[in-house]
C-alpha cells in the first residue's frame, strides 16, 4: 500500500459526523475513588493515565503478541501525524506482558487480545476502563485478524457487518450470574462504507467484500472442521453447515467478532472488524499457504487499517 | 515444598490400575496419510514426532507463557527422572510461540493456553493430536491456574471434582454445525483423591481443599464482579449468585474448567484441575495481594503438581 499523506477525497464524502465523546463505561460502582487495578494490563486507576492516553483514538486489535509488535512498527512508519513522535522510534509496551502486550503510537494504540472472545473480553473491558480514566476522546476500536473465508479465497479482506453467534444469530450470548443474555452484534454500516471507501482508494490490489462474520469459542468441533481431535460429523454434515451459512451471508468465521461488536455497541464505542481469510472453507481446512503469502494476507488488512487511520486523523485532526 | 525423591507410602494405596494406553483420537477423517499440520503449534505430523514427544507422560498447562517457561525450569530442578536429561539443562521452546509455548523437560510437556476455554480448545485439539501421532502412553493432562475463590481465602490450592458452565450444569456446552451439545464435565474422584494425599504429604503448608469449580467465558460479567467496565447488576445480586454457588458446592471461578473436564473425559485422558485461589470474592472484587503473594500462591499450586508427577514417575516408573 502507499503511505501517502493524501487522503481520498471519496472518503470524505461519507465521513460520519461526530461529536467529541468521551469514552463511557456503564457502572455505577466505579464513580468512587478507589484505585481501580487494571489487573491484566498492569496499570492502574492511580498512575497518571491522562498524561499516557488521553490522546488515544485509536485502538488496533490483534491476536498475537507478534501482531501488536508488528502493527506498532508500521504505525511508527506510516501514521501521518507525527507531532511530538520521535523520527526511528523504538516502540515498547506499556504495562505488563504476561496476558496481553500494549504498544502506542501517537494516538494509536496497538494491542494483541488472544484467541477467542473470553481472552478478548478481559481486554475490552479493561481498556475501556483505562480510556476511560484517561479521558480519551472519540476512540474507535479496530480488531485486524485472521479467519476461515466461506466462499471467499485466501487472501481476501472481509469487512464484517454482522456477526453471528453458535444460534446463528446476530446477537452474542454471555450468561450473566446465571441468566442468559444477549446483545445485538452489528457494525455501524457506515463505519464500513468508509473503510471500504479507503481500502479501493488506497489499497487497490487487496481484494475487499463485506459481509457477515460467524464468531465461534472453538476452532475446530465449533467451525466444523474436520481436522480437530474429535470429529462426531461428516464431511457432508460440514459442508451443509458451510452452505448454511454462506445463504446466510456469512462470509468468514473466527473466534471474537460476536463480543467484539456486541461490546462496543453496548457502550457507543466506533469500532470495525477488518479480517483477512486464510483460506477458503469450502475446499478445505488446512491451512496451506506459505508462512509468506499468509504474512502478506495480514500485511494487506494492516495496510488497509492504517490507511483508514490516516484518511480519519487527516480528515479530523 | 520438598524435591524428595521419596514418594509417601499413603499416595501408594490409592493409585489407580492402568494399562498402557495410547492418546486417542476420534476422527475417521485423520485416519489417512496426508499431513496434518498443527497450525497454531508450529509442527505437523510429517516432523519425526516419535522421537520428540513419544515419552511424554504429562502435560502440565497454565494460562501464561511465563508460566509455561516457570514451570518448565522448575521442572528441570525438581523433577525426579532425569535419566538422559542432561545437568542443568537450559529449557527452549518448541514449535513456533507467536499463540503458546511450548517446552519438553523429559517426560513432561510444559505449555501455556492462553486466557479462556476457546483458546484452551486449540491447544487440546493440536496436543492430543501431537501426543497421538507421536504414539505417546499413559498422557496425563493437568491444569495449573489461578482463580477467583469462593469462601476460599487467597492462597487455598482446589482440586476441582467437577466443572459447571454458566447454566450452573456439570456440563460444558458447544454450539457445533448450528446446534446446541453438551458433555459432562467431572474429574476423575481417584485422581483427586491422589493428588489431595500427595499434596498433604509432600505439601504440608499449603492449604488444600477439593470442590467445584465454575468455568465462565467472562472475567468481569461472567463472574458478577462489580468493576467491569459495564455492570447492569447490583452488589446484592453479585452476593445472591455468589452464594447460590456456595450452595452447589462451587468454590471457585476460572475461565476453563468445564471445557478441559468435559475434553479429556471425552478422549479417555487422565486430568486434573489444581487450581490456586487469589482472592476470595466474597470480601471483594479487586486482586489486592501483593506481587509477591501473588507469586507464592501460584508457586505452591505448581509444587502441588510437581509433587504429584513425582510420585506418579516414581510409582509406575
Amino acid at each position: 500500500m502507499s503511505s501517502s499523506s493524501s487522503s481520498s477525497s471519496s472518503t470524505t464524502t461519507t465521513t460520519t459526523t461526530t461529536t467529541t465523546t468521551n469514552v463511557k463505561i456503564q457502572n455505577e460502582y466505579l464513580k468512587n475513588d478507589e484505585t481501580d487495578y487494571l489487573y491484566h494490563l498492569g496499570l492502574d486507576s492511580s498512575m497518571d493515565l491522562k498524561s499516557m492516553f488521553s490522546d488515544v483514538r485509536f485502538v488496533c486489535m490483534g491476536g498475537s503478541a507478534s501482531r501488536a509488535l508488528k502493527i506498532a512498527q508500521r504505525l511508527c512508519k506510516e501514521l501521518n501525524v507525527f507531532e511530538g513522535l520521535p523520527a526511528g522510534l523504538d516502540v515498547a509496551t506499556i504495562g505488563k506482558t504476561e496476558r496481553y502486550s500494549m504498544y502506542k503510537v501517537g494516538p494509536v494504540v496497538s494491542v494483541n487480545h488472544g484467541m477467542g472472545m473470553p481472552s478478548l473480553s478481559i481486554l475490552l473491558h479493561e481498556t475501556t476502563k483505562l480510556l476511560h480514566y484517561a479521558g480519551a476522546k472519540d476512540v474507535m476500536f479496530i480488531r485486524v485478524g485472521t479467519s476461515g473465508g466461506i466462499g471467499i479465497e485466501g487472501g481476501t479482506v472481509l469487512l464484517t457487518t454482522a456477526a453471528l453467534n453458535g444460534e446463528l444469530d446476530e446477537l452474542f450470548t454471555l450468561y450473566v450470574l446465571g441468566e442468559k443474555r444477549q446483545w445485538p452484534a452489528t457494525i455501524d454500516a457506515d463505519v464500513v462504507e468508509e473503510i471500504r471507501q479507503v481500502a479501493r482508494a488506497q489499497c487497490p490490489s487487496v481484494k475487499v467484500v463485506t459481509g457477515k462474520t460467524l464468531g465461534t469459542d472453538c476452532f475446530y468441533e465449533g467451525q466444523g472442521r474436520l481436522d480437530g481431535a474429535i470429529c462426531e460429523y461428516t464431511e457432508h454434515d460440514k459442508f451443509a453447515f458451510l452452505k448454511r451459512l454462506h445463504a446466510l451471508g456469512v462470509c468468514n468465521i473466527e473466534m471474537e467478532a460476536s463480543l467484539f461488536a456486541a461490546f462496543t455497541r453496548r457502550l457507543g464505542i466506533r469500532a470495525a472488524l477488518i479480517n483477512v481469510a486464510l483460506l477458503n472453507r469450502l475446499h478445505g481446512d488446512q491451512v496451506t499457504s506459505t508462512s509468506a503469502q499468509l504474512s502478506q494476507f495480514t500485511d494487506d488488512a494492516i495496510s488497509i487499517m492504517i490507511a483508514y487511520i490516516n484518511s480519519k486523523l487527516t480528515n479530523q485532526g
